[in-house]
């Protein structure tokens, strides 16, 4: 089996696909999460989704933010952590900002209230700005941005990241999460262009994955607290992951954590809690999406028009010595979208491992 | 004369200051810059605007982009690649957003507006961006997003790089900018945070003060086209700048393009003029300035004490072995401003020399 897999994944995901992997309906998959949360009291409106939203995370090559992180939230409403039954707020509004109260449910009902909510701010305004407190992890931002562009919006969401890995620049002490940012700008022919970076040079879902299947991390992901290189996956909690840019990844992971966090009543620093971790209390997650139109800046296929041009040019440019055609953010998830939905989602056997150990403890059908 | 100057400058500036520095009133430089640009045609009011923004960007430390910029201004007001006189107007406006036309004059101009369009917008709808067309080199985005912040508001500022010195990640074709993004989030007792930075290693003008005093870059800003480190400043126009993070700084230049440049009618990609190369073509350059009431999202006071208190855990945080305490991004700036209003700003002989030739060319008195 290869080292380094989250790395030197195939173009669109976040791993290697191995003859290890099967392939499951990506109907079956979200069935079976659903019937999950319903099992834990979450109501079925809100159970479909949320499956639906982790199933899509699948789909999209999202491999460390789908399925893969029932494990944790099923955990977290089980033991109180998360609320089954979520009453979603607005803890305050203007004509073209409000803050979304997420009530410590499921993240992902929050972050679709907030999305929809910024459509529509800036639908009447050009541009609309949501904030979400009291919200959870919420899958990849990707999915919010994503359901931005279909209404020939840029979307921009970020997140305080849910648990802290990093230390302020020159610092040793954990007070920083990944802090993910999230771009879509949609295009004409071309498919929508999707950055869905975190703040530090590795993510950590994709950390996780390799502790998973027993692989190592490269070098410069993350180092000890002695400034050494760390590349063993399961000794993540004693070492800090490393901002990208430096002071300039660090500042970036402040702002969002200010922005995403503080701006809208949520915890950033050191009140932020471990979701994987701390299973019995409220994180306070903070996000926040916003929504631009491009009809209220110019005509919307001239735009478009003008960003396939772009995105022609960056691909037909010369590659460096050695290397194949240049990429675009995010372009290669649409056809991988639709090759799993033909062909099913391939999954980890310790992924559908710890999804039957899951059926075991709620008594509901296994994924078949 | 120490080499890696930039790299190893004084906190809260872009530059090691040596006594080889000269010290001058900042209100001196300001009346010698607005001469200047009298001396070209350039309306009273709008040149004191601009020299005021310069002398501002000096007073904080950003060296790179204040009165060192005058040259390059200045051949283009001359040889008409900018406009003289600039009728700003409006493109296009909705409540919460809007497009400035700047008209190809000095760049501050229509920044200023977009700025000051930005803040009312978001005073009257908790939010408002407001993007440039037909703009110019607009000085340290910094300026923006601190005018922003002094509204309690969270302020963000984007512009497309005014020349490409950067390939898509894997390629070696220049089209893309150092494309910069700034982002001020205003604090209490703390001074205001300031994160201004490149989306690539090195910020251009860090690499023009190199050349320009003679010293070398540290490897890892710049590589050529067989991906081999490039250390002669003098060399820029043969290499590549490098993104921060790979992939990851490549797709953020590119966002950064699209919203600051596409969005707005303006520049981006091959169609971006090298501002400092070409002195007679419109550059077309866009920006962007996103203004955040923290009034629509709560209470200002509790934000702000909030604020401080996150800052002061980082600041107290442990620092790693052999460096010293944790800062914040921009904090150093205000102690500087008070110092270089109090002392005078420090301009670099070779910088003095460039504006005693200025002096001589428009027949107005040198700076004294």
């Amino acid at each position: 089996m290869p080292t380094h897999g989250a790395d030197a994944a195939q173009p669109g995901t976040d791993q290697i696909i191995t003859p290890e992997h099967r392939r499951y309906d990506a109907a079956d998959i979200s069935w079976f999460i659903r019937s999950a949360y319903v099992a834990l009291g979450v109501p079925e409106a809100d159970a479909a989704t949320v499956a639906g939203l982790m199933v899509q995370a699948d789909l999209l090559g999202y491999d460390t933010h789908g399925s893969f992180r029932l494990r944790q939230y099923i955990n977290r409403l089980r033991d109180g952590g998360t609320n089954t039954v979520a009453k979603l707020s607005l803890a305050s509004e203007a004509s073209a900002s409000a803050v979304v109260d997420g009530d410590n449910g499921l993240g992902h009902l929050a972050m679709l209230r907030a999305t929809d909510l910024a459509i529509e701010k800036a639908r009447d305004n050009g541009v609309g700005w949501v904030g979400v407190r009291n919200g959870n992890h919420a899958g990849p931002a990707s999915l919010y941005v994503n359901r931005v562009a279909e209404q020939d919006m840029i979307g921009i969401v970020a997140a305080v990241g849910s648990a802290n890995h990093v230390a302020p620049f020159g610092g040793m002490d954990l007070l920083l999460g990944t802090n993910p940012l999230a771009i879509a700008v949609p295009a004409g022919e071309a498919p929508v262009f999707v950055l869905d970076m975190a703040t530090t040079t590795a993510a950590a879902g994709k950390i996780k994955v390799l502790a998973q299947r027993g692989e190592t991390m490269p070098e410069g992901w993350m180092v000890d607290r002695e400034g050494n290189p760390l590349t063993d996956p399961n000794r993540q909690s004693e070492g800090l992951m490393l901002p990208i840019g430096g002071a300039k990844g660090y500042g970036l992971a402040m702002a969002i954590g200010l922005i995403a966090g503080t701006l809208n009543g949520a915890a950033f620093g050191k009140d932020v809690v471990s979701f994987s971790k701390d299973t019995t209390s409220a994180t306070n997650t903070g996000q926040f999406v916003a929504a631009i139109s491009i009809k209220a800046f110019g005509d919307v296929d001239a735009f478009k028009a003008t960003v396939d041009g772009i995105f022609a040019t960056m691909r037909q440019s010369t590659p460096l010595p050695g290397r194949g055609a240049v990429r675009i953010p995010g372009q290669e998830r649409q056809a991988l979208l639709l090759e799993r939905r033909a062909n099913g989602i391939p999954l980890h056997p310790n992924l559908v491992k710890a999804l039957s150990q899951i059926a075991h403890e709620l008594k509901i059908p296994e994924l078949a």
